[in-house]
């Protein structure tokens, strides 16, 4: 039986399918059974088609007619942007096609409206590539777990983020710095917003809250703060205390029939196995009914490890499609009547590690304690580090739980304070 | 549609197939529109049944009675031993009956005649909770990582082994206490023997040796040595070395077509991700060709843990019987006539750590390293630790890459020398 494959996008991730496509077609077919033909690709310009030796593969820069080609059975999305991805893809469902994509920014904005349309279809509409690159993620959940209910996850799914706090660690480097190394070294974008502040975190950890609580997780309602507050002052006091900041998707049960789903980065104790997961390692740490606390570990981007999920994707297709009948597993339960309830920051409970930037003069100590005291915020521990050259003298101060909401508000007073010259931080503790 | 299961065997992890079975009931019957049910359960003896409240449930002494019911879909085989459960799913399988199992005892031993039984009847033989309990380690390798080329595994894949070698390390305590303390509590059976001396690690990595490669491992023919050997001497010189003494399945390329399978306790760096996964807790590590090194880690035994493994492949197979036609994954060439050469461990090189028990007399090392050198054993460096109460000295000598036939040729007769008190043992290096 032969599969016809139309790929839209022959950037980095694109070429990596077709890289591993081609290098496989004999072990698919001999092995497995299944005859995978690359039918199409589809790029903007007649000049992205160059590096590509492919005489038999029809190649054209309108999406459009891979999408309503009656040849073409798979779809593999990898072109990145929202907007052109989500009119393709809703043609190729129309036109009865699978759709395979690595785009996690379309699925968390547009999913909603995506997965019921693939059901209504009987199409699958799959995306192992989108979160983690090329670990396993999306397939244990929704396949090897699907006997439990998912209690909650907690990741580290943006390289980019992770690879700049493990760098700040090791070699004791500010932010700033450790930011233009990576993007000299292409691990960080010239524009690093969409890393940086959370986002590309957040639209995963959308994705992986839906499927973990049967229900659409609006990602604009979640609460996303990124890392660029940090500073090398932060990840040392951490260190010392016996921990390391990580900037975590975290997921978990809230009050109600709410649920907790935000990126934000953590204090994490060294001996969690989230804590040595360094660089730009990927890793997924799943809390669950039966199967026990589970723990993926890989490479989260990257041409190559992309490219590897996109093909297990395409293969599962190619499966399903050997049967005459077709029942791909559906996600329609992602769609706007059938919102999860997010609970707000506001109600987080939990310990949190303060940063006050104080001048060095008697008092400054009395007045932020009496704020914390006034905002019902009971202190652990504080540690106040000597003046060196410069006269700010930072306060670091770790209390026992409170609420988000009360963190917040001292803080804004805290930094009112004629004492107190740059900007407190605040970071949360994860247990 | 109606899927009937019936469950041979209900010890410890039938009882939680059964548990996750009926507490789910709903949830795939609502969301995934699947109507499994528990259609027989078969035990040994009546009184077995006392503790399950299933009045709807047929329950027979007599597994050949659901091996041959029509109305039966899947056979679960939980109940243990070799013999007649391989009498029983290859009379399941004549009578097209779909099977799950958690036995890896039996798929190492017979998976050649089964697997391709299977194949021929168009059925499922599936076997996550097999290998690693709950931890998605099978269908990982099967379908998320199919693209790839599996180039090499190392795993930690057996609970009691890793517990002792953990508390060894953490409670600087002798193997023979710490087993002693994991029989108290449960952790290791009465004759702990199939786990301590490596058989039940072997037959899980001749699985998935099979799977990497394609061809039939015979686990018999796998170089394989447990952990009775390595004294609290060896893991605390291991940790001043920075390394901890894990026992590991390895598989990987051999010479020619030939492969590595193999299972023995080996010193592994630190900083290696498997060096932290301690206690009962397993872990794979895949290296493959493109999706970058993942490791998978959790719960590797337990009721629930195994239950919610079988309960995902119950669900897969459901899933594919909506279709009309069942093409499920097919695993035949594991038989008979496609038997992957194994490399000899005679071949293998690498580094090692020896440990030489000497009486504390002048000369004991001139004679020792004499001995190493006309075996073509090169010294990397050698620590001496002063004789304590006993009068034995303990030598550990490191060594540079050499081969497994020369240090064991160069150890029997160091242990022959008149100095030589105690035999000597010898640890691999694993990186």
């Amino acid at each position: 039986m032969q599969v016809n494959v139309g790929i839209i996008g022959v950037g980095t991730v694109g070429s990596g399918t077709i890289e591993i496509l081609e290098q496989q077609k004999v072990f698919f077919k001999e092995k497995l059974g299944l005859d995978i033909k690359i039918h199409s690709i589809c790029a903007k310009t007649q000049e992205e088609f160059t590096p590509f030796n492919l005489p038999a593969v029809n190649k054209t820069t309108n999406a459009g007619d891979l999408c309503t080609n009656p040849d073409i059975d798979i779809i593999v999305e990898v072109a990145g942007g929202y907007e052109m991805p989500k009119e393709w893809i809703l043609c190729a469902l129309k036109h009865k096609k699978h759709i395979v994509t690595a785009n996690k920014a379309l699925l968390a904005k547009y999913g909603s409206l995506l997965f019921p349309l693939a059901a209504e279809n009987n199409c699958a509409l799959m995306f192992e590539a989108a979160v983690g690159g090329g670990i396993p993620v999306i397939r244990s959940l929704q396949e090897t777990l699907v006997g439990n209910d998912i209690e909650g996850l907690a990741c580290i799914i943006n390289g980019t983020c992770n690879y700049i706090l493990t760098q700040m660690t090791e070699k004791h480097a500010e932010f700033s710095d450790v930011l233009k190394e990576a993007q000299n070294l292409g691990y960080a974008e010239t524009d690093p917003t969409f890393d940086i502040e959370g986002i590309d975190s957040a639209h995963k950890v959308a994705l992986l809250a839906s499927l973990s609580y049967g229900k659409y997780v609006d990602f604009e309602k979640m609460y996303v703060e990124g890392i660029t507050k940090i500073s090398q002052l932060d990840v040392e006091m951490a260190q010392s205390l016996g921990y390391a900041i990580k900037l975590l998707g975290i997921v978990g049960p809230g009050q109600g029939d709410e649920i907790t789903a935000s990126v934000y980065p953590a204090l994490i104790h060294r001996q969690h196995q989230l804590a040595s997961v360094n660089g730009v390692i990927n890793a997924v740490y799943i809390k669950n009914s039966f199967a026990g606390p589970i723990l993926l570990t890989g490479a989260g981007a990257g041409k190559l490890p992309t490219a590897s999920s996109i093909v297990g994707d395409i293969v599962s297709i190619a499966r399903q499609m050997q049967s005459s009948e077709q029942h791909p597993i559906s996600l329609s339960f992602i769609n706007k009547d059938n919102v999860q309830p997010l609970q707000s920051i506001d109600k987080l409970q939990t310990e949190y590690y303060i940063r006050i930037m104080a001048k060095d003069e008697p008092g400054v100590l009395a007045r932020a304690t009496t704020i914390l005291a006034e905002h019902h915020i009971s202190i652990k521990s504080i540690v106040q580090k000597g003046a060196e050259e410069s006269e700010l003298v930072p306060i670091i101060i770790l209390t026992h739980k409170c609420s988000d909401k009360n963190i917040r508000e001292a803080l804004e007073k805290i930094d009112l304070l004629e004492v107190v010259s740059a900007p407190s931080n605040k970071l949360r503790f994860y247990s």
